[in-house]
């Protein structure tokens, strides 16, 4: 059960259903997920961070599904499992392929483990490593 | 310091160097950076890490790149130094451009801040979340 | 289901039931919490965390509501959901607002934020952050 | 050493001057510290946070030292130097005792441990801490 | 839900049914977990992973009981219930006693806490502790 | 730099003394290092920390180099620099051999990339894991 109640459409401010509306819009489909809902609590903070995904998550110089994949990279490092879910449902419904997803999991153990690796040995970051546009 | 004696190919047994000179035939450099050095006073874990590294970093259904943006996400999340500036110089080796670069920390910024108030909130997932293949 | 026993006050040792009365008197309630029942099992490390708790969370130079703001807040970044929901009751019955709770979701969010974007860029300390008392 | 520049107001263009000026004024002082230099390489980024960021730390509900408490305890969970660092400055600078300091340290401290406890426990939550508003 | 299926033995390919095999022979039981039916999506990640922990968790310097009670801190840390849970089960079926699990307990409470604590103070290393063999 | 003023044995207050005097004598060296100094700007926290660990350190149902062990595996995770470095010094003092090291470190590698992959896959406990003393 969530720390705080979910709002639903009809229950909120103008404020509020001005965010959903716009991402109704964005999204081109009626639903808002849970994300959303709990947020609305404090519509300041919704606006805002709406704003900021919309506009990160935006194709850019990364296209749409590579930004999902590390979106996913690092709900996982960070163990959010709504995120986790969201994430990765969201990657699919942009294209992620079974192959894409199981390759992204070896990526994701793979950088887990040297993580640990590294961390245990204290290791030194190599010079020629410090480049910098 | 490392926690660790970083070991040099000339002080190093039979079958850590020859996983050094996979490494060297490998990537076309005769560059071998601390991490393998650090991992070498234990040769099998070498032997068995370089070649998980080797198999899962290779192009696949996702590009090298792609793959060294979601190691950057694995390894901030992490918290680790060295990965952070292995990958991000190996990501620039790939072509990363800096606009690439700048999105990518965007989402990494973005996915932390909805991680922490998905976190803070305890939201139940949306059953439209739930699919599998 | 947890990797323990739940111990009850009807089936605890005395050095056990000792704490539990303690807890109950401290907090002006029969309630004990699943916390202390799993710690129960191990009746010397009951005792000392309680002692610690007790001592920790008591009014002082920091008022007890806002130490259970940062008691949430480690929580979530460590992401122990029983930790959360018992804390974040505690916050309420604290006297904790729904404003002050959207407040120290919007932090907690930054806060998280920052900390991967400035993790990202590995950025080095300004000197003049490094004052000391 | 950084994984991007840090960017001087001399050097910066027009978009990122307008930030650092807030910044002054908002601050009253002229120094602008290294984590708005380096989100400087991504403008808009840079305007978002600063945005949220003033907007967050702004009196409300709960005070501003409050505020910078529940930061250097997200930071010190999320193993942020920097963070820990300059949320530490800003908080003395806000107020900070000692004493406050050391309570802080003690609540953070107490915190990770039962974190850890209940984590290895996999306590279910009770249903009393259910609440919600 | 898994965002992954869970693959059985009947509808297993020959490749992933060679490593079930090989789990089963290895521990002497007809039993293959969740997380080998969630890797065999990714046959050579399958193999990969179960050569690794085959390697990893034989007897050697340390004894198998040993190696399965850092697993379970290391999964502590890392907040992941299913590994918490299975290396906990494991711990047992290899013989860890109750109070050896209390002390286990009271280990990984204790390296929570001061982690936290020397975090926070950002505590420099003793020149005495940069030994290396 | 630390946040806080390491306190010497000349400067300390007659608490603080105490505690350096019961950590010199149980550990049969003159040498106090830097957590200790830390952590005695509050000689209340010193006392009970101190406390603390000599009681869960001591040789118990677990010995006292596995205990270092299992320490080092939740720094790790935990990402302390310091504990890391002082623990693994203390296992070495207590007779930690390279090979147990060599070990110790692919069970850490190995327990972060598997802690990742379940995670990413968020897999169901199997029943049979769910059991309880």
């Amino acid at each position: 059960m969530a720390t705080v109640a979910l709002i639903e459409y009809e229950d909120a401010a103008p404020a509020v259903r001005a965010v959903y509306d716009d991402i109704r819009a964005v999204r081109g489909t009626d639903f808002i997920n849970n994300f959303w809902k709990g947020l609305a609590n404090n519509p300041e903070q919704l606006r805002r961070t709406w704003e900021g995904v919309k506009e990160v998550m935006a194709p850019g110089a990364l296209d749409p599904l590579t930004k999902e994949l590390v979106y996913i990279a690092v709900s996982v490092a960070n163990k959010c499992e709504y995120c986790i879910h969201s994430h990765t449902a969201a990657a699919r419904a942009k294209g992620m392929t079974d192959a894409q997803y199981a390759e992204l999991m070896s990526v994701i153990g793979m950088a887990h483990s040297t993580n640990g690796l590294v961390t245990t040995m204290q290791l030194p970051v190599d010079e020629v490593f410090l480049v910098r546009p």
